[in-house]
């Protein structure tokens, strides 16, 4: 696959800066970072941070704003295609070369697929698959050896279900969804009443409903609601071994990273990032827009939009405000025991000169 | 399925408390929560905070506990079965409602069995089920596609094993154990020797002893022993993501909550409960019913039950009290700083007033 | 399989001390820790802490330095297999007792081999394995039911992968890896660009690539390359449920525990130890021989070697002197509040006596 400069500016929405000194491009056949790239490819610069890159790299072309445009015209060689926001237009030429290679389709006879399962024609079911009864499977969607679909559930058009992963009984993916391996959707939720020596189990009998365009990552796990259904709201992005619990809302577009839990319940805003590591209690709400840094622990709902971030959740600039003060008041004391302990030295001193 | 008043109070020993409003009930047929439950359906009050909703619920019946249904008497249309504890009751008419449905049954030609390996005539095995030799699994148990049962391991009656957990060589399920999909039972411990270039592996050859009624949830992981058993005591719940190290012992009707983490040979008591993503450190003890806090990491033995938290783990009350401390002194300093501003501000206004 | 002391001494470099009263040892046919082992078997003291179980083992003899060999002369009945390193020395023998027994050998009929992969006829594929176009299995390696090999892949010799673990398209595991049950290699990075509403996904285009000697823990996911490759360098040690963001560089005989998480693109150096529950922020650096101890959080390049811990991530030292610091700061507190409730005490009593 290749594009033409002016393919690429009209598909993309690209204008085209070329310097005097531009090499002669020929068509574009992929895309690769500024210290790799090579004259028939494009590479992107999306932080300021590598302005240098961009300087020296050898790509035929280099996605960016134009404020960077500016600044690198007359000192590199290559062609500056300029666009509001190069990492998006990074992504989206990438999604022009990379189109994912499954490398098996059709349904294969070493699928088992219950008599009443519903597969549209145009999926691909890979060997070992599982599909239970009643079961839906939309159109263009792929799915990998070892994927289990259970009864009733549905899988929109155009899924990406990676091997082992899994959606038990009476869940839901809208469209476009990707599945990494091992991914669980609708495991139980983690309920039991303990009477002393009993921990007897409350059927765990809602499901999950998951929007269009949700990516669950690798070994990740979004348990099915108790009553009702865990739901995912479209656009959202779970990375790999979180945890979604029980009855657990999340709304549209939001960012969960790696190895976050959110414990059930919450209800998650839109356009929520949590990063990596963050623990959210149960029961809680989380308004639209929060930002909770790495290995946070939330006990509270946070109602205001912001950057929260510690143990428990501050504000960020309080948090950071306040291990300042600790610290100068640590970094104080220090200081009061060193000079107590020269004044001490020099007392002593002092004496024995006496003497 | 159904049941009549009578036959519900009599299975589950609640005593009914018909306000004189109260409507007519038929046959329940169905659990719900209050604020979504219909004439037909039996809904509970566990907790306090929502006596609102009992007060507005359309639930026919309403299980909650004596103090609760004094309160509720005469406010609301539902009738009211009290009982003990309202939460385990729930629990309880939960499974009577909702028995597991697997949409399969019998053992298919599709799974494979080693030749020594013992099933139970009665046990189910979905498609892509592998049994290795001298594995034996007990009547009535339920083994979904992909598990994988190693050899000479033993899972008991009435278990169910959920798609793609696998179970390794020498491992032992007791009765009425479930395992949630991506469940792995018996993956090998971590255990190297370093000799500086390189980390010399110690086999792990101990095997997993899980008693009875024990839950483990998706994509959890409890390691096999070095040389002897890891250990989960009956009645104990874990979580999903949670890691198990090898040796680590737990005792009876704990609860391990999602993502946390027991390093290698550490001992946990009986009903000890881990909120989520703690973290306990290797070779330590915890005492009896201690509660640990979400977060907390635990690195010295944990003799007293009690309730603790934070990194360094602490008592709850001890860390609550350090933590006010702290900002005390924070505002303080803050404060300070702020006088400090404010007066050299008005001296320098008088001073520019002199002038 | 037996060792005649003889054959022990000379295979594992150990030189025996024979306590006059020593009991008269046979062929050895195992190894077990000091407090179970018995006449037949080799144990090991490893640990000072356990001295006094090297003198009350039933062991036959027992693998110790020279220093600990010299302690326990006359007071033990074990002969003692003196070494330089016995930890190391116990891994090795242990080794040579527990090979691993798979249950299984050969290319099972049910596996499913796309026919441009190319499967070493020493290789053992069991039931349910399905391995890609163009994917190549190395001589004795061993592939469990549930694994999955993706295209243009490749699997070293001598490898053994555990049910249901997955290696997706484009990876590269060097020889000797193990991946535990679960495991998963290869999958989606998270990269995406955030409009607002909506976040493009950014094909994950690289893949991951694996030395020899790695092993990786029950469902731990390391990610593939956004468009270059994820790297682990060889012997390095990847324990249960960790993740490994897209891009990460982790150098040789590094040890990587439970539940620790590494983002993206960040590099790690060699023998670097993160222990359990860490996270380390993407675009770092960690210089070799680092230490960061469990739960951890780094969000700033570690550059020089040594011990670090808390959130955010200090040298050991520093963490422990700040917190006596501060307790310090707490304790006073809470004295004078002590003092001024008394003083008010006296102060009241003293006007009660006047009056």
């Amino acid at each position: 696959m290749a594009l033409s400069l002016s393919e690429l500016c009209e598909r993309f929405g690209c204008v085209v800066f070329a310097p005097q000194q531009s090499m002669v491009v020929g068509p574009l056949t992929g895309i690769a970072p500024l210290s790799s790239a090579t004259q028939e490819q494009i590479s992107f610069l999306a932080n300021e941070r590598y302005l240098d890159d961009a300087i020296t790299t050898q790509a035929g072309a280099v996605l960016c704003n134009a404020s960077c445009a500016e600044r690198l015209f007359g000192h590199t060689r290559s062609l500056l295609l300029v666009c509001r926001d190069p990492y998006v237009t990074f992504a989206r030429v990438s999604q022009f070369f990379f189109k994912p290679q499954h490398g098996f389709s059709g349904v294969s006879p070493h699928a088992f697929i219950d008599s009443s399962a519903r597969i549209d024609p145009s999926a691909t079911l890979f060997p070992f698959v599982y599909v239970g009864p009643g079961a839906v499977v939309g159109p263009r969607s792929v799915l990998y050896p070892g994927v289990f679909v259970g009864g009733a559930s549905e899988v929109g058009a155009d899924c990406i279900i990676y091997p082992n992963a899994v959606v038990r009984e009476g869940c839901r993916l809208g469209e476009r969804c990707i599945l990494n391996p091992g991914a669980v959707i609708g495991g139980d939720g983690f309920g039991f009443a303990p009477t002393g020596d009993e921990n007897v189990k409350i059927p765990q009998v809602g499901g999950v409903d998951i929007g269009a365009d949700v990516e669950v990552g690798s070994n990740a796990s979004v348990d099915r609601g108790a009553l009702l259904n865990t739901v995912i709201g479209e656009q959202s992005k779970i990375d790999s071994l979180v945890q979604i619990g029980h009855n657990v809302k999340i709304g549209r577009a939001c960012f969960i990273a790696g190895q976050t839990g959110v414990a059930g319940s919450t209800e998650i805003g839109h356009r929520v990032t949590l990063a990596g590591q963050v623990g959210v209690a149960g029961h809680l709400k989380i308004a639209d827009k929060v930002t909770v840094l790495a290995q946070t622990g939330v006990s509270q709902s946070l109602n205001e939009p912001g950057v929260y971030v510690g143990f428990p959740a501050r504000l960020n600039r309080e948090f950071l405000r306040r291990e300042a003060i600790l610290d100068r008041v640590v970094s104080e004391r220090l200081e009061e025991r060193k000079n107590r302990l020269s004044t001490k030295k020099s007392k002593a001193e002092r004496q024995s000169d006496e003497l």
